[in-house]
C-alpha cells in the first residue's frame, strides 16, 4: 500500500545531510513510499543533485524557518510559528496530504506543535511518546517516555488505551498483555496514583491486564505493553541505554586486553557483529507520538543516514486508522463503565 | 582493624545454607573479622559442624522467630517483634555489640525495624537505601533505591547529604561530585520538587554539585553520587539489571548459534570469563541503609554463598563514625544557611 511520509528536512543534529539521504535510502528499499520534504528549498534541491532518486516520489515544500534543537516548545509555537519546516511537516497530515509525519528535531517542540496542530483524540487528555523496547523474543510497547512528567491515574489509564491499541496494530495481536510499571508486584506498592490506575486498568482490560511489572520486566518482556509516567519512562529508557553502552565498553575492554581475547574476537567476529546489530539503537530508531489525530514519529536527533532511513521504514508500517479506531473503541468502553460507577 | 558483624542468619531466600557458609567464607579471607549469628541456635550449630572455622570468632545468639520474605514491615514490628533474628541482629549495633548489621531478609521489614531500633540521625527525616553503581572506571553511590516512594525537596537534599558523606568515606575522596537524577539537564526540566531540591543542593554542595544527571549518566559515571527518590531509583536499578541480563542472553545466543561463534567463544574464554565477572551482581551485593544511628547492610535475598560473603567483606570496609560525622557536619551547614534565608 502506498504511503506518503512528510519529513521535517531541517530537523535533527545533522539536518538535511541526514534527512534527505536517509529518506532516499528508505525509498530505494520500499517501493511504495513517497515523501514530502519541508525545509529550505534551495538547500534541499542542492542536496538532491548528488543523490539518485525517482522524481515522481519526492515533493519539496519550502519553509523559511527552522525550530532549533534548543528552541523551547512555547517559542516554537509562538515565535517560530507556522513558517517552520516542523510545522509544515505536521500540518501536512492534518491536511491529509501525507499519512505520517517524521522529524529528528527537538522533542518538546515537536510534541508541542503536534498537539496544537493535530489535537488529541476525544477522551485522551495528553499525547504520549511510545517506543518499542527490545526483549528476548520480540518487543514491548513502552509509554510515556518523557512527554508528561506528572500524571493523574486517569491519564495513566489513557496511556494504557494508547499503548494497547498501538500494540494490537503493530504486533498484529488480538489481545496483547498490558502491565503497569511499579516497584513491586504486591497491591500496596507504589503511589496512590498508580494503585488507583491499576484498579481502573483491571476493569478496562480485564484478563489482558497482568498487573504491576518491575523495571527488569521491561527487558524480560513480561507484557506486550508497559505503562508509566513520562518521568519514570524517560529515566528507565536512558538507564537501559547507558547500561548497554557500559557493557559494550566492557566487551571491547576485555576482548582487546589479551592475545587470546583478540584471537577469540577475530574468530567469533560474525557473532560479535550479530551482537552489535542486535544492540544497534538505529534499528529501533523512532518514538511514536500516540493520542493525536495523526501519527508523528520522532527520530533520534543525533541519528545518522541509516538510522533515519530505519525510522522512515518503520513509519510506513504504522496505520493511523487501525490504531485510532481501537483507541476510540476503548474510550467508549471506558466511558461506559465510568457512567455505571 | 577488627570488625564485628551481626548477621541475621535466618534471612534471605536460602536462610542459613547461605548466611552461615557465606560468613565463614568471608572470615577465611578477612582475618580481622568476627561475627555474631542471630537465629535458631540448634540449626546454626548443626550447620557449623560441617564447616571449618575458628570458634573464638563466632558467637551464636538464639532467636525464636523469623521475619519471612513476605512479612509486611508493620507486622515485622508489631507481630513478630523483638524475638526475631532480624530484630536481634539490628539491636546488636544499637547496643554496641557489633559494628554493622547485615541481613538478606525482606527489605521493607529490615528498613522498618532498622528505623524503629536505630532511629534516624538528627536532621534526617528518612533513611535511604544506597548502592554502588558500576561505571567505566569505578562506581557511583546511587540513592534512594526504594525506601521512599514519595519525597519532599528537603528529603532529596537530605539524601544528598547521606550519599555525599558515604561517597567521601567509601571512595576516600575529599570532594566527591554529586548530581540529581532528572529527565534533562536544563533548569526547567522535571518536577517542582526536583527543581527546588536542585537550588538547595547548589547552595549546600556548591561546586561539588554538578546539577541534573540523566539516566544514561548513571552507567557513564558522570558524578560520584546520584540522588533520586526511591520510586525512580528502584525502577532505574531494576531496569539496568534487566538490560544486563538481556544482553547476557544475546551474547550466549549469538555465540552459541554458529560454529565460528562457538570457536571464538572457546578461544576467548578467559575474556568472556572476565566479562562475566565484571557483570556479576554478586560482586556488588549489598545495599547500605544510610541516615540511621548505625549501619545496616541489605544483601540480595536470592544471593548465594559467594554473594553473601562479598556483602560481608564489603561491610567491613564501611565506617559508621566517618560517615555520620560528615553527615552531622553537613546538617549543621544546612541549618546554618536555612536560618539565614
Amino acid at each position: 500500500m502506498e504511503k506518503i511520509i512528510s519529513i521535517d528536512a531541517m530537523g535533527g543534529d545533522n539536518g538535511i545531510d541526514v534527512t534527505i539521504e536517509g529518506a532516499c535510502l528508505a525509498m530505494k528499499r520500499q517501493k511504495e513510499l513517497s515523501v514530502i520534504f519541508f525545509g529550505n528549498e534551495r538547500l534541499i534541491i542542492e542536496k538532491l543533485k548528488n543523490i539518485e532518486y525517482s522524481k515522481d516520489k519526492i515533493e519539496v515544500i519550502h519553509c523559511d524557518k527552522v525550530v532549533e534543537m534548543d528552541t523551547k516548545p512555547i517559542d516554537a509555537i509562538r515565535r517560530v510559528g507556522k513558517e517552520s519546516s516542523m510545522w509544515g511537516c505536521i500540518n501536512a497530515i492534518s491536511e491529509g496530504k501525507a499519512d505520517i509525519a517524521i522529524s529528528a528535531g527537538n522533542t518538546g517542540a515537536l510534541m508541542g506543535l503536534s498537539t496544537i496542530i493535530l489535537r488529541t483524540i476525544d477522551g485522551i487528555e495528553r499525547a504520549a511518546i511510545s517506543s518499542l523496547w527490545p526483549n528476548k523474543t520480540s518487543h514491548s510497547v513502552v509509554l510515556d517516555l518523557g512527554a508528561n512528567v506528572e500524571v493523574t491515574s486517569d491519564q495513566l489509564v489513557q496511556f494504557g488505551i494508547l499503548g494497547y491499541s498501538y500494540a494490537k496494530s503493530v504486533f498484529s495481536k488480538n489481545d496483547p498483555t498490558i502491565g503497569l510499571l511499579n516497584i513491586g508486584h504486591e497491591e500496596m506498592k507504589g503511589t496512590e496514583i498508580i494503585q488507583d490506575a491499576s484498579l481502573k486498568m483491571k476493569e478496562l482490560f480485564s484478563r489482558d491486564y497482568i498487573g504491576y511489572v518491575e523495571g527488569d520486566n521491561l527487558s524480560l518482556g513480561k507484557s506486550d505493553v508497559v505503562v508509566t509516567d513520562g518521568f519514570t519512562g524517560n529515566i528507565a529508557l536512558k538507564t537501559a541505554e547507558g547500561t548497554a553502552r557500559l557493557i559494550g565498553h566492557f566487551i571491547s575492554d576485555v576482548f582487546g586486553g589479551s592475545t587470546m581475547g583478540k584471537l577469540g574476537y577475530l574468530i567469533g567476529k560474525s557473532a560479535f557483529r550479530a551482537l552489535k546489530d542486535k544492540m544497534d539503537p538505529r534499528e529501533l530508531n523512532g518514538g511514536v507520538f500516540l493520542g493525536l489525530n495523526g501519527l508523528v514519529v520522532k527520530s533520534h536527533g543525533g541519528t545518522d543516514i541509516l538510522g533515519f532511513s530505519k525510522a522512515i521504514e518503520f513509519s510506513t508500517k504504522l496505520s493511523q486508522n487501525d490504531i485510532s479506531s481501537e483507541i476510540k473503541k476503548l474510550i467508549a468502553k471506558k466511558k461506559d463503565y465510568e457512567s455505571k460507577d
